[in-house]
């Protein structure tokens, strides 16, 4: 029986920490906010933004929505973005994507500041995160999981950790901060050969595989620690992750569920950042008085 | 006895390549320009400086020095870079680095064009190797290592390729364009724990540790591919790499001789990504006109 890396006590002990740190803000007439740009009706994007909405609200984070319709011009989404970047109350950005096709989503990403993208999608964020340094902010999922390892206690230092995956919403961030950790990292990929010996050789295996039940137990030992980043429906229409758990679960030290696990986390890192972003804006217009 | 991978036949083959690129750009009345921009007489600078004109001299590309004194101001080269933004005249520019204590390194990286920064120095061609896109360009060490592959024959793809460093010249950058050639790579480093079991098992070796000779036998086996970034003094003053060629040299397939490997390659992706950027900024003028 592994142990359950579960996300709710990683979220608690994150709201807790979010919740006074947004306190002393207040006390400081600075209101931590969010802002949401959402084209077009989107189930996922509007179910998504229904769940952030109240995480936000539970530990006191405003939520400001900038919606467009599915036929939005490019105009009018670049307007938003600079509106949003001259406006000293708004902190932080979400964008859903993808964008409706006819919109220039790499254009769109570089209208925003990075100093707003909490979501960590502008090539500021991405150099941030390649470089180690904190222009902009990480993706919010590789972050999680991240989280996760470390309120479980686990350090990665000297680890040998496999991704699984080499996505730059996933894969490609994750090794850099678990490298950054000082685990030595292993990017695994669809060209990789005898993946099976490489992954049963790591001490940590994220996996990103984006195919549902992918990884079964003859990836896995008994001293490994397995984090799912999969979000996926299986044949019955229930939630599943990139792992198969119920074959690995019992032949793992600690694995994360799915659903509870990683995704449960993502959403509160996206208020962290929120929460970061507001602090680095209010210590600039300090300097800038100063 | 393993093959050499001598540097020289790979600089041929790209001065030869180049040659013909600058002459059809010449025929366009596009000279093909490199900007050096060097603050202070340091020896190795200089040494690199004349290196690299006479490299740019050979195959017909123009070199346009700005000089600074070690005192220079913040202010002053920030004007210079400004106007070789302005300039497009000037397609690339190199600026020495570390730059006196006094100046704003990341400030003044920042200031350049990342189409300009042929040396892959902004954060936008750190992006751009991140994100696999061609934002900017790369740099030119751990491009250099891809080149001498790729002229040799050696394909990477499904191979494990073991970089060990992580720094932002050479290893960070080259495990990334490693994974984009679709090897499974894995990352080693000074936290790494039994690094010579995971070196041995890799097909493709790249060793940047910047410690002369520091890499024996024992981290090598007789099919294995390796590539010696370093370049430093043995205690007879010599030139060496970070391997120690003359242990490991009997034992291995092939292996890049220091002096003569990738050292001698570097400065010629400089050149080539001088003529990139010379014509990138060709098709954007006749994109304009447009």
């Amino acid at each position: 029986m592994a142990i359950l890396l579960k996300g709710q006590a990683v979220v608690d002990a994150l709201n807790e920490k979010l919740t006074a740190e947004i306190k002393k803000l207040k006390a400081k007439d600075i209101h931590p906010t969010i802002g949401i740009i959402r084209v077009g009706e989107r189930i996922d994007d509007v179910a998504y933004e229904r769940g952030a909405m109240k995480r936000a609200e539970k530990i006191g984070i405003l939520v400001k929505k900038y919606l467009f319709p599915e036929h939005a011009t490019q105009g009018e989404i670049l307007a938003a973005i600079e509106q949003i970047n001259q406006d000293c109350l708004v902190h932080g950005v979400l964008i859903f994507r993808p964008l409706p096709e006819h919109l220039d989503d790499a254009a769109i990403r570089r209208a925003l500041l990075p100093s707003k993208d909490v979501d960590g999608v502008t090539d500021g964020s991405m150099a941030g995160v390649y470089s180690g340094t904190d222009l902009g902010f990480p993706p919010c999922t590789p972050m999680a999981c991240m989280e996760i390892l470390d309120y479980y206690g686990i350090d990665v230092t000297g680890k040998k950790a496999v991704v699984i995956g080499r996505s730059l919403v996933v894969g490609k961030p994750a090794a850099l901060m678990l490298m950054k950790k000082n685990a030595t990292v292993t990017i695994c990929h669809t060209k990789t050969v005898d993946m099976v010996s490489i992954c049963k050789n790591a001490d940590i295996l994220m996996v990103a595989t984006g195919k549902a039940k992918s990884i079964g137990a003859e990836y896995c030992h008994s001293e490994q620690i397995v984090i799912d980043v999969g979000i996926n429906l299986d044949e019955d229409g229930k939630l599943c992750g990139d792992v198969d758990f119920d074959a690995v679960e019992p032949f793992v030290k600690a694995i994360t569920p799915v659903p509870g696990g990683v995704g449960t986390v993502t959403t509160s890192l996206l208020m962290k950042h929120v929460v970061e972003a507001a602090k680095k804006a209010a210590q600039k217009d300090k300097k800038d008085e100063n």
